[in-house]
């Protein structure tokens, strides 16, 4: 942590407001919480008749077009750099070397943000960056419209599941509410988001619905994605994501292991676990970390030397916590 | 259509002030919608002094429990009959015969209401009739509670696919934020409502996608669901209807077909479709029928010819409306 300030909503107005060129990055892996951010503010700020430009490391899934546009090119010198939605400046991914030491200004939602810009605008409450984008747009007092309303709506609606998570809060329904009054084709927006997906996909789900098995009386329930599954259905990226819910939508499984394979003798142990089990003490045994329900590994081996090695070290845990004999969720 | 009287929320608040002693009627196939605003208007009656009964013609699966409790006892006659989105009596299943013709007041938001009973509220912008319940219990100046406020999140969060479909308006999200003032833990509910699923089904979802077959350059995909598999799963009933789902989320995919086998020779054919295609006139030229979107019919002979059968309608279909040359979805 350096001589980062910490900036209020009135600040970030402020400071917003102060310059003319502002260049804006999103994170790597680009999600609809950093773009949608990252543009909305772009469309605010060319309101207020700056030159701006929005910069990603890496390419933007076409699923987004809706409220993209070709932006400014800004001049690096005598520039102001705003991080939207970016918790580390390992997150900048190809754009860290030149970017991760002189960002002027961090806007974020994340409470694990590591206070690597110059100032930081944190609201740990908010369910996702673009809600407090909203906030700093009516301050700004930015002329919502059709484009502005989609992208914040995007970030919101992604960042929290369609509003399913704890993140979620009476503010974040009341902003929702707010942009309805718009034409934001929310239902387009979501079916795209969360009810589409490739046909490359299924087949990937399907080979690794094969795979599943169950141990401690169905406690446990263990998912295996190889490098061949990868290569035959060409899926990659973040398309792989939602494969790691697979084992934790069962009822009665609290510990939902997902392995994947990512070189010949590599493997990565995803574990989400409900009560009492505890996925960063399993990954913690088997050399890896994370948080409580969500934790990862890395491990090297055969994926039967793995497997077991992952068996063992959640058996441990439910051991410790009386697992065996406690109700089932 | 009989002598329906048309009810405005005014007229709802009144005649729901005025009785005694009232029957709440939450239709077969219970949902989270019909149960919830059930129990919603139990618990405001309750407050008004009135002895209540809530009564549903089948059994209320365990996910609802959170919001349910024991009922009064009401004796039949003279009691005044509520039904709560009921959009047609033949919904009141095993029930219909005693109470089909002599519902008192009917609360709902289907646009397909058959105005059966002696009046009707029908709000059919509102996303779900616990959206209607929540300004009735307002109007009944009922004071909200923790259980009221799950009632009410649940039937609108489950209606609307968690605030994902075109139903959802700026009221649905403004409600919403009303009722995460109450403490709703609505991720607990989300997660039982849309995340969680039985091995059994898991393992149904499995051999479903293993039957998986694509037609048309990809814009048709067809998965099967034996008698055999329902039988070695143990699946039935409403755990069944995300299946249908499956074949229509792929990207492209245009026509989505999922074939049931209901007997031996006797398959029911649910097809789901996106523009320029109309599964309305695919099921018509099957003997069956339904809306634009989503259409159903049923279908005798071996798996071999039904399916010969469907593909030939949806070729036509896709001729009729020159499917083949427009552009992917």
């Amino acid at each position: 942590m350096n001589n980062c300030i910490s900036f209020s909503l009135k600040d970030t107005i402020k400071f917003l407001k102060k310059n003319d060129n502002y260049i804006i990055l999103t994170h790597a892996s680009p999600d609809g919480d950093t773009l949608g951010s990252g543009y909305a503010l772009y469309y605010g700020l060319k309101q207020l008749g700056k030159r701006v430009e929005v910069i990603c490391p890496d390419v933007i899934p076409q699923d987004y077009a809706y409220f993209l546009c070709e932006t400014d090119h800004v001049a690096r010198e005598g520039a102001t750099l705003v991080a939207v939605d970016i918790a580390d400046k390992r997150l900048l991914g190809a754009l860290e070397e030149e970017f991760g030491e002189c960002i002027d200004l961090n806007i974020d939602h994340h409470v694990s943000n590591t206070h690597y810009a110059k100032a930081l605008y944190l609201d740990k409450d908010a369910s996702a960056t673009c809600e407090i984008m909203y906030e700093i747009l009516l301050g700004l007092k930015v002329k919502l419209n059709d484009t502005i309303a989609q992208a914040l709506y995007t970030g919101i609606s992604t960042d929290t599941g369609c509003f399913k998570y704890s993140c979620v809060t009476a503010k974040t329904h009341k902003i929702a509410a707010a942009l309805y009054d718009y034409n934001i084709e929310a239902d387009k927006i979501n079916k795209v988001m969360f009810d589409t997906k490739s046909k490359a996909l299924l087949s990937l789900e399907r080979m690794v619905l094969d795979t599943a098995e169950y141990h401690f009386d169905d406690k446990c329930m263990i998912v295996t994605v190889t490098a061949e599954m990868l290569k035959e259905t060409g899926c990659k990226g973040t398309e792989l994501e939602g494969i790691t819910n697979i084992s934790r939508s069962v009822v009665g499984v609290i510990a939902g292991v997902t392995i994947k394979q990512t070189a010949d003798d590599t493997f990565k142990a995803s574990i989400r676990t409900y009560e009492p089990l505890n996925a960063s003490e399993i990954c913690k045994a088997l050399g890896g970390g994370g948080h409580k329900n969500a934790a990862a590994a890395s491990l090297k081996g055969s994926l039967a030397e793995v497997k077991q090695q992952i068996i063992d070290a959640i058996k441990q845990q439910m051991e410790a916590t009386n697992a065996w004999t406690s109700a089932a969720r």
